[in-house]
């Protein structure tokens, strides 16, 4: 079957670029979303064997999953556990958030400071130190997200001073220690780090940054597509499905992998642009839920190391082709 | 967090339809690509519990998932084990696939009519036959796929012609029974069912069928948010990522419900046309990995019970818009 390749020595060269900017101790590294799809499980062992200390994660289902790795802290952004974890630390996202969270539990303050996404606002501040205070919760952090940390323009500096003016008003309104923490992959090339406990990397661990600095940056995934069958088609045939998708021009010799849009390869948009990695042969005809088909007699072949051509082709973000593969397809960490 | 949920008594509508067309004991249903991302697990218990006894998925990890469900058969399209595993029957898409299959086996002969993508041609069949018989296997059926179903045309009358053709070839050369079958969900309405064993029925068991004589198949998938905060946003303020994807016109309130492209709500193309089931409102800035935001204030929507209008925004069928749902979404069977 069809495989995902990681490649550990990779995913080490990106984790020791971004120590070499922040720290190892202050790398934080995105297992949500089954590892941007990477895969969860196997994502995070390189972690834990590279000495990554921090994660984050999306819901309880991913950080129960990763539990067993025992990192010094995992965030989870997105969910409320109904009975006290003593293994991980949930983000407040709103004030209404905070009554829900089982006391005793560790929480982070998330400080919406533009995104208008998630997040408390300035004004609520006083309300949302009381309410910590009355649900017996242990502030642990202060966090925010950057809207707009890959563009050139002036707002993660606003985003970034209207963080450091609530952070430093939570400080003088209680004598805990907290952790603070604000840039993401690009967030890191735009505020002093040596401010801030922790760098939440995402798609820089995996890759892809689309920055001059990070260009010795590489992608640690390979999507493999095994063959099925090897056909000699002739002239006028059609290949897969549909009468007008893909007509034979002249006799050639095809096979069919078993990759298809099922697996989270996507078929959106004109797939018919698109080349797999080996030898860069075309896709011919329509991409199955199960398969595709090139000009090919190989036995295996490399579907992509590098998404960001499909992800012009599909008028996306490489985000978005790589946490859509699918979780079943099997892992196997390379090196 | 966001769910799916599946309406048990629209699954059920579905395959009565199917049933008054070829008789219950002939469907079969795919649970291929985690039920064509409806849930596996929750679709083969729906199956089970109305008497189908019939299915086909892709690969030996699907099978494992439905063993204990203990139908009469369930096809493995395009996988074949290393052990002998008497729960399943294995496609034999090559000639070359026959030497691999374990001995005693049960398999299937699939034969290419024409779609040129996987099976056997006609010219090869008595060195299958052969093949099958010196390696120990036992025939079990005979298939093939139409590539061209859905079309107003006579090549799946061709298709049909052809394989007829074959399966009289081969009952000639053993004296063993096996089955037969070639119709999908739209071929049941192109071939005469009471010559065949088995219908194949994939999307219009999910409610999927653009044909006349299905308007009565119901969508059984419903795709839930809940919501995360509430925002009050001013003229000018931007939401989500990009200071240019959504730039507030006046003074609203709008809510950020937690799905997103991570649970392959697909954000590809041009998802500003789209608009979510509560209310048809339309998605605000740009859909991120675990969010998206619309004018609203209700704790739950549905993100959508039908996805054709998604699959027209995205260039795509609706196959791909509910195989591409994460399987870590939790599903829930209404009724």
């Amino acid at each position: 079957m069809g495989y995902i390749e990681l490649n550990k020595k990779s995913f080490f060269n990106n984790l020791d670029y971004f120590s070499n900017i922040c720290g190892r101790e202050k790398l934080s590294i995105a297992l949500k979303d089954n590892a941007y799809g990477h895969g969860i499980l196997e994502v995070a062992s390189m972690c834990k064997e590279y000495g990554v200390e921090h994660t984050f994660v999306k819901n309880i289902k991913e950080a129960n999953l990763i539990k067993k790795f025992d990192f010094k802290s995992i965030l989870v952004l997105y969910d409320i556990p109904k009975k006290y974890n003593k293994n991980i630390i949930i983000s407040i996202n709103s004030i209404k958030d905070i009554k829900k969270i089982p006391k005793n539990s560790k929480v982070e303050l998330k400080i919406d400071t533009g995104m208008n996404r998630n997040g408390i606002y300035k004004s609520q501040i006083d309300l949302a130190l009381e309410l910590i205070e009355k649900y017996n919760l242990i502030l642990n952090g202060v966090f925010t997200h950057f809207c707009c940390a890959d563009e050139d323009n002036g707002i993660t500096l606003k985003q970034m001073k209207l963080f450091d003016n609530i952070v430093f008003d939570i400080k003088s309104k209680t004598d805990k220690n907290f952790r603070v923490h604000c840039a993401n992959s690009h967030g890191v090339f735009k505020v002093d780090m040596k401010k801030y406990d922790l760098a939440r990397i995402g798609i820089g661990a995996y890759g892809y940054l689309d920055r001059d600095e990070t260009r010795f940056l590489k992608p640690i995934l390979k999507l493999y597509a095994k063959k099925i069958t090897t056909k000699k088609v002739k002239k006028d045939e059609t290949i897969g499905y549909g009468s007008d998708a893909f007509i034979v021009k002249k006799d050639m010799i095809v096979s069919n992998y078993d990759i298809g849009y099922g697996d989270g390869f996507l078929r959106v948009g004109d797939i018919k642009q698109a080349r797999v990695s080996t030898k860069n042969k075309k896709i011919l005809g329509r991409v199955s839920m199960d398969s595709f088909t090139i000009e090919s007699k190989k036995n295996k072949i490399c579907v992509f190391k590098n998404v960001n051509s499909l992800a012009k082709i599909h008028n996306t973000i490489n985000y978005e082709i790589l946490t859509t593969l699918s979780p079943y397809l099997k892992r196997y960490i390379k090196g």
